[in-house]
């Protein structure tokens, strides 16, 4: 067989600020690959059908100066993300032809030969539902977080921020299907429209209302999901009710530049507040097959209300990058490969 | 009778910065008290014998503004904290003559009369160690605190800042009794040595060693007694493991001025971190019998070490107030105001 074009997305520099497309990372459509021919060495060939652009993908993009323990992208290799593909050849008996498999760590590739090795998780899809909706990372991480660590109080009220985004959408809704209150922000009125179609009681656009005002007023906070950081969060300190819960699972305000500094630091003392910082690899895993078996066919039923912001083609990875960091996106972003 | 002196510690000024002796709070000693004929109604009149000067009180001085919802002392009253009393004369049948009392919120006066409802904990004392051991707070805050939050693994390293103070010495010494590795700061030589002395592996002086180089050296931290905040929480931060637990139970840093921010706020999540903040007030009933069971014989038999840094006489209480806020006592802070 001819050998076809094999794309990939590609680490290339160090970011210091935002992601630059085409500089910290670039599409490199130069690569080809031979699918009836190329050597599989006991593994499996898999063509990638979509992959999960996240804000946290910004970490791996960082001088390891800053950060030494967290994983770093390696330059000249593929950017890596959550993703679906499906099993061309195989020669590892746990995956045959057809099989769809999920990876938090699938490489922006349109093809590649996973070592014998590699473990993944095996996707069933009853509901029928497009397989983006699989990548998943979002949804797990905000249905982990939720239901190892909210344990809200019947009648709480719970402050979500970025709760247009895939992770900030699915809380809304976990909370909303406890009976709580929940309070939302997002940074567009379309983005508040979307929240409230999803249930929040109060929604409000940060860059217009003062979150401060707001919480003052619907507050206290009982659990708070943090997104950002910084001021927000000091806001919500103040706001906060004794014996709060704050949940913090990304601090995108201190991602592409100085990080905000908290300085209400007293008031977790002062109110009995609790804060669980927590990476979605440390505790999806236990949360996995619940969440499987929940969520998709809730997704399909429409019980929960679930957004994909898609886009089309691999070489527009760079951009997509950086609109995620920038809060362009509409929903879960997404970009699609191939449909099958 | 004839009427005695009842000298008062008074709420005399909200403090702004530190509090200022004879400003913030003042002393009286214009009041008197007949002591056989001054009308109980019902309740208990108390001997004042020793009271606690603890950090923490800097907070009932405040503009309540700033913190609505924390106890603040009453302008024209006495100063409150926690101490040890004696019962001259009782019309309430939960009280005799001779009893002595505890109570976390002993009014600075040296005879009061506390009203018939008014609820202490009374004192056994079988192990015969001076009462000022069981004014207590900064023991019982310890102890509950390490019960409830700490929860170190076998061969844990644990940072306790401000390990010299009454908090932090017994933090220090509960650590050691379960085997782990302490890493103990401190702001002059002499604590520094005193923390090595109750068992500190490694102990420096904050004010000369930078305590980055320290925990790099030494760390990674797993669980961080914080009395400090400000940038010593962010040394703390980029030197802890994953899963780091953080107790916070002061934020001296904060308590007089502007307060230090926290930049690092991004790592709490990074490193799956849980914070606990606690007041004192919240956990310790639950720890308050088992405390009184182990520690004050602990303490009797030397085998675990315990500093007091005694004042004598209610005059002196408004300078001690500025001396605990600027880390000038070595141990405990008591006002001693009688032995008996």
């Amino acid at each position: 067989m001819v050998p076809i074009r094999n794309g990939r997305h590609v680490f290339n520099e160090i970011a210091s600020g935002y992601p630059i497309p085409g500089q910290t990372t670039v599409y490199d459509g130069s690569q080809t690959v031979d699918l009836e021919n190329v050597p599989l060495d006991g593994g499996v060939l898999v063509k990638v059908l979509c992959l999960s652009i996240d804000p946290y993908l910004r970490f791996m993009m960082r001088d390891p100066e800053i950060e030494k323990h967290f994983h770093l992208y390696t330059l000249g290799e593929p950017v890596q993300s959550a993703g679906v593909g499906v099993v061309l050849r195989s020669e590892n008996p746990s995956y045959a032809q057809g099989d769809h498999l999920h990876s938090e760590m699938l490489p922006h590739q349109e093809y590649f030969v996973a070592p014998k090795n590699t473990s993944f998780t095996l996707l069933k899809n009853e509901a029928k539902i497009p397989w983006s909706v699989f990548t998943g990372v979002a949804g797990l991480t905000a249905y982990a977080g939720w239901k190892q660590f909210a344990k809200p109080k019947k009648g709480s009220t719970v402050f979500v921020t970025t709760a247009a985004g895939p992770v900030g959408a699915t809380v809304v809704q976990l909370a909303k299907a406890e009976g709580l209150k929940v309070i939302a922000s997002a940074g567009s009125d379309a983005k508040v429209e979307f929240t409230k179609s999803i249930g929040a009681d109060v929604a409000f656009n940060y860059k217009e209302q003062d979150t401060r005002e707001v919480l003052a007023r619907e507050g206290p906070v009982d659990v708070y999901w943090d997104h950002v950081g910084g001021d927000i969060f000091d806001a919500v300190l103040e706001n906060a009710s004794f014996g709060a819960t704050v949940i913090i699972c990304g601090s995108i305000a201190g991602y592409n530049g100085a990080p905000n500094p908290v300085h209400r630091h007293a008031l977790i003392f002062e109110r009995d507040i609790t804060i669980y910082g927590f990476r979605m690899t440390t505790i999806s895993p236990a949360y996995r097959e619940a969440f499987y078996k929940e969520i998709p066919e809730a997704i399909a039923s429409g019980k929960i209300k679930y957004r994909e912001d898609v886009t089309e083609g691999l070489e527009n990875a760079p951009q997509v990058m950086l609109d995620v960091q920038l809060g362009r996106n509409e929903g879960k972003s997404i970009i699609k490969l191939a449909s099958e």
